[in-house]
């Protein structure tokens, strides 16, 4: 058996071969599992022991049922795509850029105010690596659970950490390279979280509205933060028929706002 | 000494505190360097021996000349920032957005067609961590020189290998997780790389033009690839003022389209 | 009776008070009809005579069966947004546009190429006012049919002349202030466009695709046109709450190129 | 002399023929001049008396010292292009965008706030044409006395009156088809507009700041106006060379949020 074939613990992405997802003319349904020797319930998929998996390459097509699938390693962006969502989640794009702008990466230690589905912490785990520690804190139980159960299938949960509190009342981890804020109110966290910092460790807010934006940076130039700045991204597909080109009508208007800054000892 | 204060070997920047960076309200003038105990002459700055600095400690400001700066470990976007440029660089987002899309995280084997001015790479060492490992081919002696140069003033280049070869004629390295292509024409790739490829690996291709998207899109159909598609991103930012937000007139308006497609064993 | 009650002959809209419209927040269903003494079916509110709107005061509220309706003058918009569709309309915002860049004003005279469903037809109607005059050219009866029925509807038809005509054959109108081309392959057009064009005069293209663009940009610069230039608009909306502002979600991400080029004697 | 030929009291533009103006690729430096028979000042041309161009014909060249041009008709965009600024201007695209909304053409009665260097001014006069009417308030002596003499040079002055008043302490104007703001405060002008406003007229206001718009959307929220909405355009040109097209570099990153709402009698 090689490495490119299916084994015990992998983390596995299905693939449809029909292209059934609605508004997307380039991007397949998906289904990730876990290669685990006990029967489970997909959603949309039926009742199946993944254990049969076992053996099979990757890069192949499998059928199950009436349908053909591709059987690949799961990526991060499967992960996210098909986790149960309660929250509004961090689309990747945004995770990826507050990776980018945090500088995030392998080893990096960091805290995350509100856990909310998982997304944006599958996408903080997957730069982390095994090396490194992602730390949510989240006060609501049913996100607690549903971003814990989210999480766990991913096979990243060994580098994370739960809190069941409010990071507004308390961080107590230290030295953190990072501190990334999907919370409705960040400007609360601003005084705690610069503390929770290293030198030179970045603070991110991500926010939907304006207002937020306005209110967060304001609070961010009452401590010692340097480099404060906002900015949203808007990502376009390019509809690509030989001979015919254009963008694609589909596209999402907005997101959210990603506010960084960076800690300093004096201003 | 404590880890938050300059070490030999560091990799710092200082940040100028004086905003008279054109074009930018919010992000300083920047200098990255190397802790070494040998005097630098650092453009912008003058000839400086940066063992100086051992001790100091990071988040504190320091004066040089006339001016005052920001002393803090260096980020990959700082790196960035900051390396000599003679090709058309790829901007970090995009970089940041290539490595979400072929799923580079820590550890990754990843293979990169045209260095450039190694703008790209650092990014993708940054993802991929010391147990990764980045393949550089590069066929211009000019740019490969810019580009080892500026990388290996980042502390990232010993997961790092640089090949003086046309990317087009052959890639030696098999079960790479991504190959990335920043070249004219990364249509003439599409055979290599797909042998290049675990199953399940990721081809992304960055191209500037619309034709290049066509040309690359219509290669890659000819291929066992999927999940073939293209994208550009938008980011532009908000000025926050209180009682004053807008967003910035000043936008870049096109980068590059990102094309990414999915290696399978068949169609 | 004053000039602010519905009269007879007037171009009326009834704009619902629910918002019943999909995926608009803010802009409520509509519908436009002439005030003529004869009972209409109105797709969506039934058999009615709208003679019996006669003597209402505009900007008031009726009642028809369930729902209640503001009573208003038709804008060129509402008729835009209500006639029935068979191809795919130049969206309001891209008509206006092309009639900024042609300078099409009150008494402009110009030639439009393909009729489709009579939108972008609509608001050139309305900016040449009744001294000016549009000639359309459609060779599909349907498109012809369509469009003819619904610009009949809006009161601007007597500035309007239909001929069911290959435009790629003959434009026989001269010295016109601009050439307008919504058709699939306008490059077929650009030598019997710049005839019928003035000195000075404009010929504008939209095209959904790329490459449509390239080959009416190199077809345009066979002949004597300066300041050929092609762009394209995207509008996104804000959703305004008090504390809480926020662009929209829904954005169309694309409409269409247009491509504009002005008409000298020699270059 | 036909009506190609230039005449006497003509609106006319040269246009260089080399492609001087900096950032731009498709767009030449122009001049705007009347032809009268006095010698003028032309900022960056020198001393000319235009009547010397009289009988030359449209679309042919001219040569002036060392540069030709092009000798045209000038188009309301060439007059708002040649326009002495001193204030920030609204950009043509949303001065059409706001037009189209307001539903201006030809024969409309207009009233705008702020008459700033009089850009949005010309293009509101270029719709109305010879029967319609634009009335503008203006308080700054500076803003009024450069308005007034750009829009002089337009040919455009005889549909539109100037008032030196404070828009916010009176519009005697009544039955107002639309009524613009460009003031830095439009929600104190909302009460007086709705009074000057027709049953369905559209009140628009310009304001660069998201706080503007939330405040005037407040406003506007306090008397019976309806399909009160916001809405931003980002236009961004496409570079076409033959094989390689792209986007732009070069994009204005904002300019201003339009906001209308249309008057009823009770809601």
């Amino acid at each position: 058996m090689t490495k490119y074939q299916v084994a015990k613990n992998d983390h596995v992405v299905l693939i449809s071969k029909s292209r059934s997802r609605p508004n997307s003319k380039s991007i397949g349904q998906r289904f990730c599992l876990t290669i685990e020797d006990q029967s489970q319930k997909i959603h949309g998929l039926g009742v199946y022991n993944p254990a049969k998996f076992v053996g099979l390459s990757y890069g192949s097509t499998i059928t199950l049922g009436q349908n053909q699938y591709w059987l690949l390693p799961a990526t991060a962006l499967d992960q996210v795509d098909t986790i149960r969502r309660k929250a509004q989640i961090v689309i990747p794009k945004d995770a990826a850029l507050i990776g980018l702008y945090c500088d995030i990466r392998a080893g990096s230690q960091v805290v995350e105010g509100g856990v909310g589905s998982g997304a944006l912490t599958i996408i903080l785990l997957s730069l982390v690596g095994p090396n490194g520690q992602v730390t949510s804190y989240e006060t609501r139980d049913d996100f607690a659970k549903i971003g814990k159960n989210n999480i766990e299938k991913t096979g990243l949960g060994c580098a994370w950490k739960l809190k069941l509190q409010d990071i507004s009342q308390c961080i107590s981890e230290t030295d953190q390279d990072a501190v990334v804020l999907d919370i409705p109110e960040p400007w609360t966290v601003v005084d705690i979280a610069y503390r929770a910092l290293r030198p030179g460790g970045i603070l991110a807010g991500y926010t939907p509205t304006i207002n937020q934006v306005e209110k967060f940076v304001i609070s961010l130039k009452t401590k010692p933060f340097i480099e404060i700045h906002t900015f949203e991204t808007l990502q376009r597909e390019l509809v690509v028929k030989p001979g015919s080109v254009r963008p694609s009508f589909d596209m999402l208007g907005h997101t959210g706002y990603i506010t960084v800054a960076r800690k300093v000892l004096e201003m």
